[in-house]
This record gives C-alpha cells, sequence and structure tokens, in this order.
C-alpha cells in the first residue's frame, strides 16, 4: 500500500472510529423501527441516516439501514451485537451489524481485460473506494503488474472448464485465508460452479456487458450491433447459479449511433462497465444493499 | 372534474385512507428517531416507508420523513396531532402531519406560453398527480378554454409592474377563499412582492428556464445560444424575494448542438421544464421535500 | 386546424418555398458526391447542411442526406427529379427528393391507452410536429372527443384476430384515399399481417414499451419489474413481419427503484414512451432516416 | 512508448494509410460543395464520411468536414495541398487537411490533481485516444512517476505568478522544440498569459469543474455546495484570453444530492471532467471541431 492510500484509510478510520450500520431484512409488523431505535438509543447511539421499506402495507417485507454515530463503539460493538441477537430472533430477522472502521476486505478476480480492474484500483488509490484490496486471482498474467506495483498480492491460477474444481478449490483456500467478504468478477471471463457461487451467497459481484435481460451470454456487443441497438449498457448484479439472472444492482447505458462498429462499441462501452461495476462495488462496500428474492433495496 | 379523475380520486383515497406522513426537522441529538417511532407504535401506526438524515455527527440538523399506515386515521389524526405536538415542543421540531387522504389544493399562476400548464393538467387527469386544482389564474386569456373545459375555475387578472399590489390582493383573496396549499407558478412572468412571497413561505414553486445559476434573470435562451452551451437546462425551486435565488428542489437539462438557434432551444428547452416542474410539484404533494436555509432535502 | 397551427403551417411553408431534401442510398464508389453536388450547383441549389456516411472504406454502402435552398424549387422540382432519374440509375440508388413545403401525410393508429397519440397531437398542436395529420384510426372510442375537437377525421375500426383481414382492408383503403405518407402506431394493440406491412414498407413506425431486445413480446412492464431492472426503456421502430425485430430508430431509458410497483414502471415508462415516439416520427417526418438492412442510419 | 501501445499505432497507421481529412470554413455560396467534390475526385479521392453544416441560406458561412480515402496519400498530400491552395484562395476558405496517418502531437500540462491526466493516458494506453503524446509539463512534481513509467518525457518548472514571463517563455520553447500540436490542460491550475494564448489560437484545450457559464472562476464546487444545485458538471472549452470564456466543445453533467458535502461533490465531480475533457480531446484529434466566433461546431 502506498503512503498516500495509507494517508486516506487512516483518516478514514478517525472519522469512522464510532460509526456503525445495522442492517435489516424481516417480516413486517408494527414496532419494529420503535424496537431498533430504542435499542439504539439506550447504547447512546445517534442516528445519522437511515432509509426504511416496506414492500406492502400489510403482510409484506421489512428493510431498514440505518447509520449511526456511537461512542466508544469500539468497546460496545460486541456486547450490542450480541444482545441485537435477541432482538432479531423475535422480530425473525437477517441482519447484518458492521463497525465502519474495519475495512472489508476484497478479492478481485480478472482475466485478460483490465479496464475494470483499473477503475477499481484507480478509485481505491484515489481514496474513493474504502475497501482492503486484499488480494487479485486471474487466469492470466496481464494484470500482474499492475497489481503487484501497488503491492497487493497476484495469484495466477490458470482455468478451463475441464479444470474448473481444482482451480475453484485453489481460489475458495485463498479466500479462506485472506478472509474475504467481497469477491469482484471485473470481467472474469470464467463460469463458476455452483459449489463455489453457494459458498459465497450474496457476496459476488459480477459485470455483464449488456443491458440485461437484453443479450444474455456471450459476445453481447456483437449481438447488439448486429441489431442495431442505439442504446448499450451494462449491468452489474450479483451471481447466482443461473447464468446472468442474479438480482440486478445497478445498470447503466450510453448512447451510440450508425457509425460505431463492434470495436467502437467495446470501447464506449468498457466506460459503461467501469462506472456500473465501480457504484454496484461502492453500494455493497457502504451496506446499501438489501437482497429480497431475485431483486435488490439500493438505500 | 371528468368522471375518469374522479374515479382516480376515489381510488386514491381508498388506498391512502389510513395513510399519514410525518415531515420533521429539528436540531440533532439522540432518541429522536427513538421517540417518534414510540409514538407511531403507540397510535398502531405501522411504518411503510421512512428517510432520515442528519448534517452532520455533531450539532447539525436532523431530517425525517416517514410515511404510516395507521387503522382509523380519520378518527385518531387530531389526537395524535395534539399530542405530538408535545413531543415537538420538546425537541425544537418544525414539522407537518398529513393524511394523505386529504388533497393538498393547488392554484396554478401562468401566463402565455401554456406547456408547463399543460402538462399538469395532463398529469393531473392521467391521475398521476394527485391535488385538487382549485383554480388557475392568468394575467392573459390564452389559458381559458383548456382549464375551463376541464371545469377548473380560471380567473384573469391582467397585471403588469404598475398595479402589481392591487394584482396581488386580488391573488391573495382568491388564495385564501380557495384554502390554497400549493401555488405553482408554471411560467407565469411576472414578479411577485415580498409580501405575497412572505405569506406563502416554502409554498410557491417556479420554473425557471436555465440551469440556475447560469443566466438568471431573463431571455436565458437568448444567452443560452449566445454562450455556445452545448446543454440547456431547467430548474424547480421555491420562491424566495431574491429572483432566482431560493432553494432549488429539482433540475434537469438536454443536449444541444450547433444547429439550434434560439427558437430551436426553446422547444428544446419546453420539454425539460415540462418534466423538472411536474417532478418538483409531484414531490412537494408527496410531502419529500424539507427546506434547510437556501436548499432542500429530497426524500 | 386550430388558426395558430394553420398560422404555423403558413409560415413553415414560407421559410421552406425553396427548401428540398434528398435522400441516396447506393453502393459506395468514387464521384458521388461530385455528381451529385454538380447536379445542385448546376440548378443553383445551394446545399444548406449534409451529412454522409459510408460503411466502409472499400465495397460497401453509400448514404447520403443533402438539405438545399433552390430559387424557384416549385416550378424546377419535377424537372429536377425526372433529371435525377438519370443520375439515380448510372449509380443504382435508392433515392427520395423532398420539396420540404409539401407537408407529409400521416394516419395515426392507436386503441385505448392515449398518452403517445397526445403527445404527437401537442407536438403538433405547438407547431413542433410538422405533418398533415390526416386521420387517426382505432379500434376503440376513447381517442374520438380530442381527435375530433382537433378537426382531424376519427375512425372507429373495431378490431381483433378474427376479422383482421376485413379491417386491414378498411384501414388499406383509408389510407389511400387519404394518401398518406407515414403511419405511425401510438400504442395501437393489434399486429398486422405481412399483407398490410408489405404494402408499406419502411413506412410503419412503432412504440414498443421495452428497451429491445429485451422484453420483446407482451406485458413488458410486468416482465421488467419481476426481473428487477434499475432502468426501463422505449424503442420505436420499422414495423416489419417479425414482432418488434424491425430497424430501430430511437431508443432511451427512465431510471427506476426497487419502490417502483408495476403501475409505476407503466407511469414512469409512459414518459419514455411519449419523447421516444416522437422523435422518431420528427426524424421520419425531417428525412434524416435511412434503412440500411435491420438498422437504421439517422443523420 | 509500450509494446501494446507501439502496436496500436501500428496497426492505426496501417488502417490510415490512404486516410485525410479536410476541415473547411468559409462565407456561404453555391458550388462550395461541388468544386471540393470536383477536386478530391480529380485525385481518385473516395469521401467515406462528410458533415457540412451552414449558419443560415443567405450571407452565411459555411462548414464542412470530410474524411476520405485516397491511394497512395502520402505520395500525393503534398501536391492536393497545394493545389487546394487555390481553392481556399477563390472562396476565403480557412482550411486544414490532415493526413490522419500522422498522429497530432500533444503536449499535456497539469498541476497537483492527476484524474484528467491519468483519463488522458489511461485511453491512449489503450489505443483509444490516437495521438504521440510528447510531452507533460508540471509546476509540481506528482504526476513525474507515473509519465516516466510511460517512457514520456517529464518537465518540473515550477509556477506561480510572479515568474510567469518566464515559466511561459520555458514552455513555449518546448512546445516550440517538440512541434506539439495541441495542449491540453489537464486541471493546470495556472492562468496563462496573453502572449502565450494568441501563440496557439484554437490549440489549447481546457476543462473547468463547473458547468459553465454557472461557477465562472475559483471553488466551482464550494459554490455550487453552497448554493444547493442538484446537477454539477464540467466543460471543456478552448482557451481564449477571457477567463472561462472561451468556446465551449463539451460539457456533460452528474446528478447530487443533499447528502454530498463538498469533498463528495469533488470526487463525483472528478468522473465528470475525465470524460468532459477525454471526449474534447478525442474530437480534437479527429479533427471534429470547427470554431465560429465564440462557439464550435462539433461534427
Amino acid at each position: 500500500m502506498n503512503s498516500y492510500i495509507k494517508d486516506q484509510v487512516e483518516q478514514f478510520q478517525v472519522r469512522n472510529k464510532n460509526r456503525g450500520r445495522l442492517l435489516v431484512s424481516c417480516p413486517d409488523q408494527p414496532g419494529i423501527v420503535s424496537t431498533i431505535s430504542q435499542f439504539l438509543f439506550s447504547h447512546q447511539a445517534n442516528i445519522i441516516e437511515s432509509s426504511q421499506y416496506s414492500t406492502n402495507p400489510e403482510g409484506g417485507s421489512f428493510f431498514i439501514r440505518i447509520e449511526f454515530e456511537c461512542p466508544n463503539l469500539d468497546e460496545k460493538a460486541s456486547k450490542m451485537e450480541q444482545e441485537f441477537t435477541g432482538i432479531a430472533g423475535e422480530f425473525s430477522m437477517e441482519w447484518s451489524f458492521t463497525h465502519v472502521y474495519n475495512l472489508k476486505k476484497v478479492a478481485i478476480f480478472v482475466s485478460k481485460e483490465l479496464h475494470c480492474l483499473l477503475e477499481l484500483l484507480w478509485e481505491w488509490q484515489s481514496g474513493d473506494l474504502m475497501a482492503d484490496i486484499a488480494l487479485v486471482i486471474s487466469n492470466h498474467e496481464e494484470a500482474r503488474e499492475v497489481v503487484e506495483n501497488l503491492n497487493i498480492p497476484f495469484y495466477h491460477i490458470p482455468a478451463n472448464k475441464d479444470i474448473r474444481q481444482e482451480v475453484e478449490e485453489k481460489q475458495l483456500k485463498l479466500l479462506k485465508e485472506y478472509d474475504i467478504d467481497l469477491i469482484v468478477l471485473a470481467r472474469y471471463m470464467q463460469i463458476l460452479t455452483p459449489t463455489f457461487v453457494s459458498a459465497n451467497p450474496n457476496k459476488i459481484i459480477n459485470i455483464h456487458h449488456s443491458f440485461l435481460p437484453a443479450f444474455i451470454g456471450a459476445r453481447p456487443y456483437e449481438r447488439a450491433y448486429n441489431r442495431g441497438v442505439k442504446l448499450i449498457g451494462a449491468t452489474s448484479h450479483y451471481v447466482t447459479n443461473d447464468l446472468d439472472e442474479g438480482p440486478i444492482i445497478e445498470q447503466d447505458i450510453s448512447r451510440v449511433d450508425h457509425r460505431d462498429n463492434v470495436d467502437k462499441l467495446k470501447k464506449i462501452g468498457r466506460g459503461v462497465e467501469r462506472s456500473v461495476l465501480v457504484r454496484a462495488v461502492k453500494w455493497h462496500l457502504e451496506d446499501r444493499i438489501l437482497v429480497h428474492g431475485n431483486k435488490t433495496i439500493v438505500f
């Protein structure tokens, strides 16, 4: 880690020494907000920002994201978590409690095309993407130099469909060793097995180079060109076992015209992919995303 | 009111029989969310959607918007309001309590150019802008036919700067008579006096035909053309006594190019003005806007 | 036609008394521009705006749109057309020669949802869509009042798949009677037969309420909602015999979020449909669109 | 230059061995297109893409951009230029004749904030910005490492307003030495003197970090924050002697909200600045921009 980013991390951690976040999904019923806010108040926590949403008035699902300041959070955190477990049980909550001070550990997977990786690293170097980028895994060597120059461990694990199991075993071992919280597929062109996906539910973010559900699968820019579309897009989503069918986090598009051939579409598309993936990753890092069935709530 | 819009209103009121909204601004301190949610829970109100924001962790301002379902809200509303007055005093809150069932009463002011008025009426006729459009006031006759065809009262009050006081007295009398909650200046090309503005704080929404603060004042499209800009914009804002300087609610832009003369800029601009004004008005009607100094928080 | 629009048409025709347009597609070869511009120059025509594009340097296709001023165009037009026929033969051109003074005759087809029709009529009334809207055909009665109020002939032709042939015969008869140049399907929810389509090549513009090729076919908003997309779109295209597969003219999108149910998506989508359809129709009326295989070149 | 970019340049030059561009501005009159296209045809040049625009039918200005393929262009270029000088004289043309094969030589000026420089270098490394980046000049040392790593000469010339003349003399000497065609101010925070600007007419592109003409001058993000705008923008323009008043090439915006403090606005703004500057630079490199008074025509 270079000195600038070290500095940025330090400042971030000073700023967020007492900052916590609570993410909750549960069946809706009266009294949830009251109970949670009472709980936070009883620990001297001051709510800074909160967003809440219920799918419908009666019998729906309830979602909330709360960001709060709590004096001496480091000392209190584990006690608060423990206490909250009781409340969570009562309301059948799925929940996560985050001490913002602790950066999430991220693994980036990449193949030969580096633009998404480079955008992530850039944002990270500028102090705009606050995470611990713990390692980069690739089935090719193209990314090694840029990654190692930043003192990030780089692992070359050649991959193809015949050795998928063996490859994923190595990858899972590394993810465990580095205690990874989030896997970002930054144009990693290999399909993951159900074993790998199940081991990381809602923890793998992919970027697909089309406006899903248009052009699911391979070669979307070629197909967009052949269809004569006037906009091309990109989609970031959590990975599930259905190819390109996981919960969509973010999408965006860019205008193209008749003069743009497939190569030009790819170049324009790279810009969209970069920004769409970075937005999705940042939202995940800021605990803004809740998954509900095959959809996301982004607060 | 035609039968379709009557129908839409009826359905809206059935849907929102028990729907309430609470908007609060106050100095930040711990315990506000807890107190409010406890209050709502004690009245069997279930929070459906809430958004909260504080300007900074220590010594800042606190803003919240809560939408809730409460059985028999019509019977309970006044008692709840009364009870909440106590809480509000304790926390030095500015607040409003809305029973969504009761449509807000809106007056639209317009001059000769009708596009913003027509967009508002269109959205209203489609059931997409839920308000009671109580009257239209104009210093010209152009809008009469379309307004009266919809059975909305139309008042022609000629205006110019020499008779401003007299004109505004007539207008204020009408606003009082119709018990108006919101005044929309849909390209009403007259300046309002401080008396008129002070009588309606944060209750007058204007559309300015530029991307403020660029091109404050008159003839923005001519000036945009002369400057050779590549984007033109529109801005909706609450009216204060400083011309085009009130709290901005919404802005948007549209791309233009060297082929577009002033007339074309105006045509393109009309589209932006229409959508920007309608978004601002809808947000106001849905109690989504809180004013903080010279800015808005839009939830 | 009301007096304002009459006035607008008159001004437009004065402005465009001598304005012509030439649209040409042909196999590429050197000398085409030179030949065409020599031809125009020899008739004292001054080129005001031109755009040209070739698909690739060697053996590709050539496309050009030229707008020119030519003194006494009304007298010269037929002679020029005749003379150009010779040039066109030499270069195997498909071409059209337009005297802008002559408004194109348009038929609008609509079903029950009126937003696209209303947007077209609005733009027409504002003098922003310069065409002769000759008639409106609908399989329902909803549009009659608004259409007849503008003194546009309205034809109610009930339709369903069992009587498709008979219905289309009536429609084709009307199109012939009114000498129609362009058919706009403004949310006309009936499928047209190959007979009807073949009779009107590149003369029928449809609006599809999705970002094609996503959600081809029925109920796109429901399917967008179920997929959890973050953007919804609309697509205008020329109609061919493959459902929703014709050459795309224009597309656009609007951002949506987790709070938007199907009804809200439809409302947001209507705004996109309106603007996408109007842009496509205007470009057609301004002779800006050339069809190349299943794609469009829009100059 | 690394091997990838060497490769890209080589491919580009092979592709563009016979590709030329002609940019012309002149008083409008009949026969210009005809004369130019006749000229090109007489040299066996095939027009690939052309765009033309006149400010108004009578007595206006004429602008054209033509891209053509011409066998053995390298041998013919100087003879063609010479011959065209005659035509140009006849029509009082300002014009430029470009052999695309010859990359334009670019100097980048930068201060401490590197995001715009990095974006330019990135696009250049990806082969998406085809230019010869000949040198980088900075009044600080921050950019040295990244620039020299790419084998681009880096010159540190400390600057402040007291030594402006001396600094600019050094800079102009370098620009001459490297035979520079285009100067890009990639967030170079020094004001240039009229001497420097006059020496490089329409050859200096600046990025201003606001949506001009809003927030001319210093600290635009602070002022945008204080005004409470809902969109922030960036503007690229040619530099003239009026601060932030030169011909605008490109502008774009990004949406912000009440939660974004000045720091966040700067971060969001950097993304807009990057893309706006790169688009303007690419258009200049592709000879797409004609300056007309204080405006640009971008083809």
